[in-house]
């Protein structure tokens, strides 16, 4: 058993005991029925070794990480023109905020923040039907995880659609801007299907290959981006990836990560691993508690900080 | 000559010859009177070595580049008591503003905008002098940079202080909150004659080298900070150095930096390099314009972003 | 021939020659349509007698107006516990504004901004059909004025429902709050539909002439309101009648006040007269420029000014 | 014994009951030592009778009041020109606000908002030593009141000087943007003597009936300033006069009053009565609980209001 692989179990252990697990979303119906208790790792090396613990194989819904992959697709489709339409600077607001938007004449800050999410699922939609649109992005993500079992979770999708008025309110207003271009209701649809994908840590570290690889899907595999685009959507992830909590995160982490509601978080460790982690309770910034902590955990023992000087 | 050597020098000649320089800040008197034609660069890498061009032996003034020896002696003093009384966000919001501050009850953002860099300065006071808060932070500057030639220049001082009505305000405006504990008077006074601290790229860069070596004065050579908080000061450079445009710097550079207005920029390459550049003409943001580009160019040649693979 | 019969001539005429007439709001294709030379004034006093002037008999939309009958209504429904839906303070903001729902928790300022008019919708709407709401809104305006040829603009309406971006926005945004309490469309009918009544300048200064009796439709007539609510909706015109611009209109004008972007201004002189005045051009706080302006000068002229002496 | 004075008596004795007297303001020391019980109330009719009740004749800090003759005579000065440099719209916003400077560019929405007095206060500096400016408006206000006795409360005005640091603030930051003249201390010098006039409830009526008399000193006596302005102040005091509260006063009360954190209110029926009142507890939004409860006693009972038909 290696280091990591013993490091990986003892943090999952020490998760598995901790009363403080932060508090399960309840916006969305189906997601405040999940067990507080669950909790997965896995951490993909360059190498291309897994290591799996607790709940690592089970699906949970990955809400705001998939923003990450839209975001890689739309990048995909129109290149750094999307710089146009949406910002790149942490917000200092929460993730649902719609007061920048009013002062900044409907122009979102970043794409990691539901209103620019929102831009970058309009500019993935393209003038197609919605499932068109996530359909290609379901693609997309099976693709970069190796793995044709992912599913959309529409238990979740239609309950985000049945809730998200604040959502909605976003898209209408950056629609008075012009800056989202369809009917609202269309680019909604992408986005509350984006949101409702189902993956597992593995699944999802397993994705995140390509930001760890310089944009190659795996060392001497195909290129999926590149290697500058791989670089600035791990800055992205680092200043904007946690909300108004994404200093905090680089702080204590010190890796680029991007978190979701569904208690999941992605986090690159450029050229060394991709890791995603789980647990549904959040803390007050609406990031994964026990996530976070256990990234540091991670971060700490590897050294892995993109800010360490190894 | 290494490639090193004849990029630092390739990179000096292209920003030479470019037109558009940015505006020399105008709002200190004696800052409006330097040559916006200045250019200086100068690279330390890890292994001692150091790589000079243009006008790297000038002295500037260092301007907010000294937030971040005042944070690192703040530290020192209160450890990491320091974040009751400062926040560690991107503020998304201009180096000056106080907007922030009415919303949060007083308590700034982060150390780099002047509000929490004059909340740093109070706690450097400590109840003393300004004279001795700014006699330390000089000796300790000096000690950084092996250099006692590094002086505080007077007339940019005194500039500041006749000038400096928004930071005044800021400082009355947090003593009302009780954030700031001495007489604001008295704190500006710290704050304005740090911010006049005069250094050459080389010295800047031979000061910011404690960054590079996880901690360390030089590899092998006295402890500065803990290594885990080198990697943070690393960490709030890349998420709050820049102001209003940290994302964009990160998305670029991809390295930790703190910019002045005076158009100095330390940027530091964790394990490889501490980079100190000068080009008087701020962009839009108040960032030194060719500074930025030239970090930009350097990075991209030398693969040194933290969000790279290798 | 008396006084205020030529004042109000006179008044017309010097409107009619003036060059300065704003823009006409274009965000309403229909409203864009409207000739910008258009004119009309009518002034009923507290003895019933009505003066006419320029297109004073010219249907308008009425647009925000409305929102003084909606309110009317509404308090006739659930009385003083509609505020603890809704504020009654000055916004300092646009109509449009959302900034301010998302610092106070979803309430709006008071109901005359959109947001605070859609919660009134919300009200009247009282679990019924959206046409329901607007029926008996329409028969409250047509009794109030005498005059049962008041109708809704269909074009108008559907014109309101096709571009209404930022008011589904705010509906949507409410609804996350709990602050609307039915589907955001079925409110958002109401209100389109109130917005879109077309009444002319004598229908509306009918109209208005409870709020001069102190709540009754006319002398001895029946009563409408009880006279402490007609004082207070009085109140509330004045404070917050023209938005941002409410300071200003009451500063020159002194009288209360509801504008509109249609172009039309109902203004209250308690006690004397019910004035109805329309020019479609709009100054650049969205309100009648010239419509203000003759407001001006018949207050000035009559000395009906809330706040002079007589 | 006429009605009114029978009311007058009624109302002051009703308050000296009450329990729920708000908070005395604690921030400026000597202002905190006051006992919370005192109660005083004078309205001075159009025909010069005086009608007092409790401790009508006990002085207080007028506080913000103040706000109302440096204004007059502000406008004294200068005329309308006043208005580049302070708007004429409520800011809802608190009254020590400086979010709304920074969006506006250093100028306040309205001269009764502390931001906006200190304009006012710099105005009136014109050039002279604090001393000279102080003195005029001292001499203006024992004019208005006809009552040589009328003084400065010294220790208040220390007191103020060294707890001001919001108001410091505020004058510093207008100083950045231009809007504030002279050398911010100088400014400041004059408005914390300002505040710390110290008035009776009688002397503070009398001081009012230039705006109940449009604009007279008393009926056929002096002018003090045209009938328009006098009406311009009153719609000012309505507007503006309660800060985030003034909707809320013009809503219960009807009249234009301008509130103090000392406890006094000085309310204005134009053409029938200048009262003032005086109750040393503070609501939640600043402004004298009973002050504004006795107020509301009275224009129910009398009619005053201007929303009224009569």
């Amino acid at each position: 058993m290696t280091d990591l692989a013993r490091l990986v179990g003892d943090i999952a252990r020490e998760m598995a005991d901790l009363p403080e697990r932060g508090e399960v979303a309840t916006y969305i119906p189906p997601l405040a029925a999940i067990d507080p208790g669950r909790f997965g790792l896995c951490v993909v090396t360059a190498d291309g070794a897994i290591h799996l613990a607790g709940d690592a194989l089970e699906p949970f819904s990955i809400q705001s990480i998939s923003k990450v992959f839209a975001l890689t697709q739309a990048l995909g489709k129109v290149g750094e023109a999307l710089w146009s339409r949406v910002g790149r600077e942490p917000s200092g607001t929460p993730f649902n905020s719609i007061v920048q938007l009013e002062r900044e004449q409907g122009i979102p800050r970043n794409p990691f923040i539901n209103a620019g999410a929102l831009v970058v699922a309009d500019i993935n939609l393209a003038g197609h039907a919605p499932r068109v649109a996530i359909g290609e992005l379901l693609r997309f993500v099976r693709h970069l995880a190796d793995d044709e079992s992912i599913v959309i979770d529409e238990i979740v999708a239609r309950a985000e659609q049945a809730t998200g008025f604040r959502n909605i309110a976003l898209a209408n207003y950056m629609k008075a801007f012009g800056t989202i271009r369809h009917a609202p209701e269309l680019t909604l649809g992408v986005y509350f299907h984006q949101c409702a994908i189902a993956m597992s840590c593995r699944q999802l570290a397993m994705a995140g290959r390509f930001l760890m690889h310089g944009g190659l899907h795996a060392p001497g595999g195909a290129r999926i981006v590149p290697a500058r685009r791989a670089r600035r959507i791990n800055a992205l992830m680092l200043t904007c990836g946690h909300y108004d909590a994404s200093g905090d995160f680089a702080f204590r982490v010190g890796l680029p990560g991007k978190s979701g509601v569904g208690g999941g978080i992605l986090a690159i460790a450029p050229g060394k691993a991709s890791i995603a982690v789980w647990s549904p309770g959040l803390n007050a910034s609406g990031n994964s508690q026990l996530g976070t902590l256990a990234l540091e955990r991670l971060a700490d023992a590897t050294g892995w900080s993109v800010f360490a000087e190894a």
